[in-house]
């Protein structure tokens, strides 16, 4: 069972954004940008690339709706999108508030506190349409 | 007219790799890696979270079967995905072989001459399903 897939379940505790049959949104507590969220899917791939079509194009369809419901929360000029993978063996949409390309940059991590990412959580969660 | 409608329509030159109804591929030419690719909507759109839920899941569908056609193509450990878009007003998806996170790197650009992206081009068009 990977990281991800606990805190799906309720094992790991999480600041969740959202959730639907397939997909699952939540906080990064690494983040390098206020709001900066995960999308997973529920079944254990880890290579987005092995997802199946339908999986695939649902996930992105989903985390637009994230990407949106973190862009009314947070000021940004638009939300960045990564995806590497190679550190937890379950694919995962970076979603992050973005003002310029360096702010694009995993090796900058901002400092947030556990009650700070509990009211933006709470917001994002608000804004989720 | 952006840049990246201007490839499209052949009016600058590009390494293409490949197209379909709604979308077009070619490399980077100033790239983070060996294989490096962008994948456009033909449609002008600056955001990608603007493009409706069927044009997007459609990009990534088209981007994941160029990802699979660089994997075959490039010796990688997979292809990272990354969409920032500041620079150029028309969305696009980067597609990026890594081996590391440190790969996912934009201010990372390797040396490569006309003649390799051109024979990197063409494999990976050989390559593309």
């Amino acid at each position: 069972m990977t990281i991800f897939s606990k805190i799906i379940a309720g094992d790991i505790p999480c600041y969740k954004i959202a959730e639907d049959e397939h997909y699952f949104a939540f906080l990064d507590i690494a983040p390098s940008a206020k709001g900066h969220t995960l999308v997973v899917p529920k079944i254990e791939v880890d290579y987005i690339f092995d997802l199946e079509d339908t999986l695939l194009a649902g996930m992105h369809i989903f985390a637009k709706k994230v990407a949106k419901a973190i862009e009314k929360t947070v000021t940004c000029q638009r939300i960045g999108v990564a995806i590497i993978g190679l550190e937890v063996p379950h694919a995962h949409i970076h979603l992050i508030p973005i003002n310029t390309m360096a702010d694009m940059d995993f090796r900058k991590k901002i400092t947030i506190s556990k009650e700070e990412l509990q009211e933006i959580a709470e917001k994002i969660r608000e804004n989720f349409v």
